[in-house]
């Protein structure tokens, strides 16, 4: 048994510290049957001894094996071979991370802060950025719905086209016109929602190692995608009018990027907007250096102030863009519906990606939504809701410029779901988290938008206005400032700490 | 320019062909822009002379370059750089293959025998795994649908809990409890559709190089799957009553794949199923060697044989077991809703894969499949679909038993959705293809189901008869029967080859 341990080689040159080489040798020998189940592993005075090591190495090693479920230990008597073997990918602290912040994407209250906090009706709820369920049309889908199942009966019901509903991508091509994307039903994939359209860009094009740029702080379902291919990301400042191009472009030309992963137009989560010079310097950039740009149409067309920004699709001469966008939004998140704008060089790749992950998008869901276009629902419903978030939104800003102390930074950001406010560097969000929960207040902290801790940044907070009524804005946000400014003063007195 | 090509260095020692080497080489160059598009590369002579090697070596790497995209010839003139850079993954060959097998699954007619047979009203469908349309049950449907949405209102069109709609999770583990699986709502993860439960496992536990086992021949959209997630497939051939132990043994200890991939009963394409000895083996198997088992359930529950398998789930007592099921194949394709059967250990990843995927799978689907069950509408049409497929299968085995030539083999499978013919070696299938569309018959050619070229057998097609009308089974047979017979004394004639 002994002579095994003997065998393992350890490199002091590596980059790798000693008691992850350690860890990883043993670990193999685990995964490989080499050590079976329940074998006592050597004491640590033992095995850093064969092995001319410090005994600290051994204990680290030990404990990233117990960490990783390969080994548990008996107080007393040792560290054992796990009787069960993990599966596969062990929980490490960076998947756990990970996990919790895809669940915040999910917008769903309850998750959010761990469950600590209960939703009821009269939250106020800056948190979610998925609009409430009483806004649905609920009535006019369930009458295309039914006029589809008389018309097209069991057809409504077998596999569909990969690419999606012929009609359907015809009526969106329509939309689209409208909205400056010149585009046909040829070039569009239908996907079930935003979320699946980065996860099969990712899957068609991203192998382990590839590089990705993101926006920093950005959707971190997104992030949550490309790690899963083993990507690696690369992540960028969003300033308020795009990234920094020097960076961009050193980075560009550092890592050779495949894709480059930006919301260009009122990002969630900072509400920015890339200025119309970034759009196309972002596009020549990604011609010069290679690069495919994914553009997150998250919700352009929540453009209150008029802004007028220019899709980059709609700048795309050499085909360097694919477009994505939900109907979520604005529609309705639980149809699991939305399309892409694919450069036709690209399209087989993709049309290959959707069919392996599921080999179409509900039929009869695409059938409605193609009749709820055709029959001029969706052009009313949109200018309905563009109404009500466009209340909210004023609403907001102007309760904010109001009520907040000067030294809160924000942007106005002219349309979406969401504003950024920039707390001051040290404030405890923490605290004010708990504040407001206690008057019933939700929000989303901004940590939870970063792709790593190295950047991120914690004196940030998202408040989102899809899910709360206009009527509690006033009052939400009057109580949001009183309890910024009573952590404000307490920590400047305390602290001592000037407040920018 | 030259001097660039000087610094190629090729190895001769290396396993990977003289010519390979330097298309890499050169792609890399051009990948990383140090070959600017427009380039002129040198000529073959130049080249060969400068690198010492051989013309046809230089010759072969350009004719890789060109054949995935990163150059062109003009002739005559010589060969460049690539104007427009291919996206990432190239089209290869092997990609190639792998899509049109893929687009097999879809079980969409027109697209099988690369559209040049159509299909009509008339055709003898012994193509299509999925059901006619007009067998599903549109008017029951519709009014859950309805009730539904008169109970829900605008919240089933919210985002929903990413494991699936509860009350859907306890319907289906009532189902399941009659089907002899012991199992409850905590288990389930809802799915879009069996595609998506592989892939879901396959991001959750597969990483680039892991090994996974499949069935030759199998569902190649599996293993589209594992490929897409860049995993080494072994493929182990099936045998009438399950793989051979030996076998499959001996790769387990080889190769410690990380996942086993079986459709254990009345499998797609061969019918097979395992016998339950080896089912028992499969799971002691799975434990010994640390690998986990997806146990894709495609139609067990159309056993018109009663020949009563177990589920491998049913056997799991340690937890080895991911089962998976549609409702595609009894009920409605087009749904696109199914479940997984996911070991408490396992969840937390295949959860996160899942939200990463498409966050969740429609809930307005998922509240009417509930309430459909509910209803008792589910059992009704299980009863309804079992008879009209039984009535099938036995029209199906009698008229081949009665009109078959005696050298042909088949196995009747007991239950399912297809029949295996296996055709003496040498048999011409493409011939036998080409004389039924004259008649207006069509069937899947067996060699689709395999996952390389190096396993695959020529000599089997796939009848299926799950869009086939019981009343063009008679005539379609006798006529298929005829055309065999007579390709077989044919070849007998010509050729002089002994018939089987």
């Amino acid at each position: 048994m002994e002579h095994i341990f003997h065998s393992i080689k350890l490199s002091k040159d590596s980059k790798n510290p000693l008691y992850t080489q350690l860890y990883e040798k043993i670990k193999e020998m685990i995964v490989h049957g080499v050590l079976a189940a329940g074998t006592r592993l050597p004491s640590v005075r033992q095995l850093a001894g064969s092995l001319g090591i410090n005994q600290i190495t051994v204990v680290s090693a030990y404990r990233m094996l117990e960490n990783n479920k390969y080994a548990f230990s008996k107080p007393g008597s040792g560290t054992y071979v796990a009787k069960m073997l993990p599966l596969i990918r062990p929980r490490t602290p960076e998947n756990e991370s990970m996990l919790t912040d895809e669940l915040y994407h999910q917008d769903d209250i309850s998750l959010i802060h761990n469950g600590q906090i209960k939703i009821n009706k009269d939250t106020v709820n800056f948190a979610s950025a998925t609009p409430n369920p009483d806004l649905f049309p609920v009535e006019d889908f369930k009458q295309a719905l039914n006029e589809v199942l008389d018309r097209d009966k069991g057809n409504a019901f077998g596999y569909q086209e990969s690419q999606g509903f012929y009609p359907l991508r015809e009526s969106i091509a329509k939309i689209l016109h409208q909205s400056k994307i010149p585009c046909s039903a040829d070039m569009l994939q239908i996907i079930s929602g935003a979320q699946q359209g980065i996860d099969i860009i990712s899957k068609a094009f991203l192998n382990q190692g590839d590089y990705v740029i993101v926006e920093s702080p950005t959707y971190t379902g997104a992030i949550a995608v490309f790690k899963s291919r083993g990507a690696q990301i690369i992540d960028i400042e969003l300033e308020t009018d795009g990234p920094n191009l020097k960076i961009l472009e050193y980075n560009l030309n550092k890592y050779r990027p495949r894709l480059i992963y930006t919301i260009p137009t009122f990002q969630n989560p900072t509400g920015y907007s890339y200025s119309n010079f970034k759009r196309q310097e972002l596009l020549r950039l990604a011609e010069k250096y290679n690069a495919y740009i994914i553009e997150d149409d998250y919700v352009s067309d929540l453009d209150f102030e008029l802004k007028g920004f220019i899709p980059i699709k709609a700048l795309d001469k050499n085909h360097r863009v694919i477009f994505i966008k939900s109907f979520s939004k604005i529609f309705m998140p639980g149809l699991r519906l939305g399309f892409m704008i694919v450069p036709s060089e690209l399209l087989g790749n993709i049309l290959e990606a959707k069919h392996t992950t599921d080999i179409s998008t509900s039929g009869l869901i695409q059938r409605t939504f193609d009749l709820y276009i055709r029959n001029g629902f969706w052009d009313k419903h949109y200018r309905f809701m563009y109404q009500i978030y466009k209340e909210r939104y004023l609403a907001i800003v102007k309760q904010l410029d109001e009520n907040l102390p000067d030294s809160i930074q924000f942007m106005h950001p002219g349309g979406g779901l969401n504003i950024w406010l920039d707390l001051p560097y040290g404030f405890s969000i923490s605290e004010l988290v708990k504040q407001c929960a206690a008057h019933n207040i939700v929000f989303a902290p901004g940590k939870i938008f970063y792709c790593s801790s190295s950047s991120q940044k914690l004196n940030h907070i998202r408040l989102s206005f899809a899910a709360v009524y206009t009527e509690q804005i006033h009052e939400g946000l009057q109580k949001l400032a009183e309890i910024i400014s009573g952590i404000l003063n307490k920590q400047n007195q305390y602290r001592n700490m000037p407040v920018l």
